[in-house]
């Protein structure tokens, strides 16, 4: 069993427009509403590969049971938790030429009392559960060390734990020893600002030895500097398509295959890598933010120019 | 008894952000949501003058749930028409410099069983209304003579109807003759393409020789062309605030003066374009869209500049 966990969950709402010209009023010409976030995507594609999964995930208000029946109907096993807050919304305005414009609700605040219910529920479900994902932002009230709690408490239970974060929070994460954790380039700057990439990804490998750091390059792939070796894994083709949910892909692939080489066995990164690197092109050539296509990613995977490097140290 | 009909209503939300960046994301500062649409700022505002006033809107899913309960809360009475489509939402970013840019839903279609529904419901609550209300956008699916319909039953109940819609539902709502319109000078031109102000609002009035037309002028006050004459009024000061709304509370003092000369009475036109002037005003000044102060509306209508004209016909 894999546990995809998001503290911030949203309704993410899609608007056509003819044009955005800021200061007037548009006519949105189509609306598209979907249960979201990244949990909600990495869940998505850990059942497309076929593992059993639960989504935990803090819900409030008629948004959060919005959320809870939208993932049901969809057969996406939700295990909620009740907060005071009501779930929030992002709005991403598309325009003719499709330009993208996001505005992301900060979400609502986490009282003491939720952030409690939080920890239990997930203590609980960590049990039974191998692979743990912690991904995305978190609402106002969870501390800044939050995931590096939730990091430990899985830890604790036997887990293995793939963190998708960013900033201070992805420093707390990697100081509790997570297996995993996948920053873009720009989430690599912002925690490492003024170094080059390769002396960023050092850093963080350095902070926690015996984490994994997958950094996502967009299209170019993906570069893995591991406790087993350092890979890099390109697409031989260009994609074009919708990026959005493209990382959650190679998250949710990365977490089958740590589910799959545990408890004992030793987790074989080539494949891993392909498998990320075709599930993730996958979801770029899907329309819908955070849908994957199996067969697609079986290809793609197939086509991924994999070489181990030799960084020197 | 003033009823007020909606037929698109709406949760109105607004988001503040530093800056509109087309093409990027944007951290949301800040969420407001208001159960809104023009017909609940009617009412709020012929409640606000002491009329007893309920509002008829068609209502569905979790977000029609939403609004009844909001509205409800706060005391303003509302004779939902379940429908089944969601109710919509608008979104309306202002930045730092209090720009603001809207994005309004189109609202979900109406099937010929919901419009089936809200005119039975319309038809039912018109028997006990001396005023009935008819504002805002329509959603698809009522017929573009949808206003008219209702017009011609509420006129055949003997209640007295105010239409403030756009485009060709204001052209066909005229043909059933209400007794008074309210466009502004943009939705005047787009129904009189070509003719300048005068030329177009006398030819409003020759197509339905017993409506009254009064034109907002926005800043420039009301310009009211009835089968009794014709006036202008305007303030005698500017105001700066928020113009959202200045319209529909123009609208709500209209429908108290009918109410109050109805069933016999002769409407005082000076009194009660007066009364609107002054209640538009205290809108303005008033940060939160279609909200008014009472105070303040009296001492502004005590200043408007109000002249009877004698214009060539």
């Amino acid at each position: 069993m894999i546990l995809c966990v998001g503290l911030n969950p949203a309704i993410d709402i899609t608007y056509r427009v003819d044009r955005l010209a800021p200061g007037e009023a548009h006519r949105v010409l189509d609306v598209r509403r979907r249960a979201g976030g990244k949990a909600v995507n990495v869940a998505r594609g850990v059942q497309a590969l076929g593992v059993a999964v639960t989504t935990l995930l803090p819900l409030g208000g008629l948004e959060g049971a919005d959320v809870e029946a939208e993932l049901a109907a969809a057969g996406v096993p939700v295990a909620p938790v009740s907060v005071q807050g009501r779930t929030r919304h992002t709005v991403t305005v598309v325009d003719a030429g499709g330009e993208a414009s996001a505005f992301n609700e900060p979400g609502a605040a986490v009282s003491e009392a939720d952030w409690r219910s939080i920890r239990t529920s997930f203590a609980a479900r960590c049990a039974g559960s191998a692979v743990v994902v912690l991904s995305g932002s978190t609402p106002p009230g969870v501390p800044v060390d939050g995931y590096a709690e939730l990091t430990s408490i899985a830890r604790a239970e036997g887990a293995q734990v793939i963190v998708d974060a960013t900033g201070p929070a992805l420093l707390h994460a990697l100081d509790a020893g997570p297996a995993l954790v996948k920053p873009n380039v720009a989430e690599l700057a912002e925690v490492c600002p003024g170094l080059d990439t390769a002396a960023a990804v050092a850093a963080l490998r350095a902070r926690s030895p015996r984490t994994a750091v997958v950094l996502s390059l967009g299209a170019e792939g993906l570069l893995a500097d591991t406790p087993d070796g350092v890979w890099r894994a390109r697409p031989t083709r260009p994609l074009t398509g919708n990026p959005t949910g493209a990382g959650d892909a190679a998250v949710a692939a990365l977490a089958v295959a740590h589910h799959l080489a545990s408890p004992a066995g030793r987790l074989d990164w080539p494949v891993a890598l392909r498998q990320a690197v075709g599930l993730s092109g996958s979801a770029v050539l899907q329309p819908v933010a955070g849908a994957v296509d199996l067969d697609v990613a079986h290809a793609l995977a197939a086509q991924v120019d994999l070489r181990r490097l030799d960084l020197p140290r």
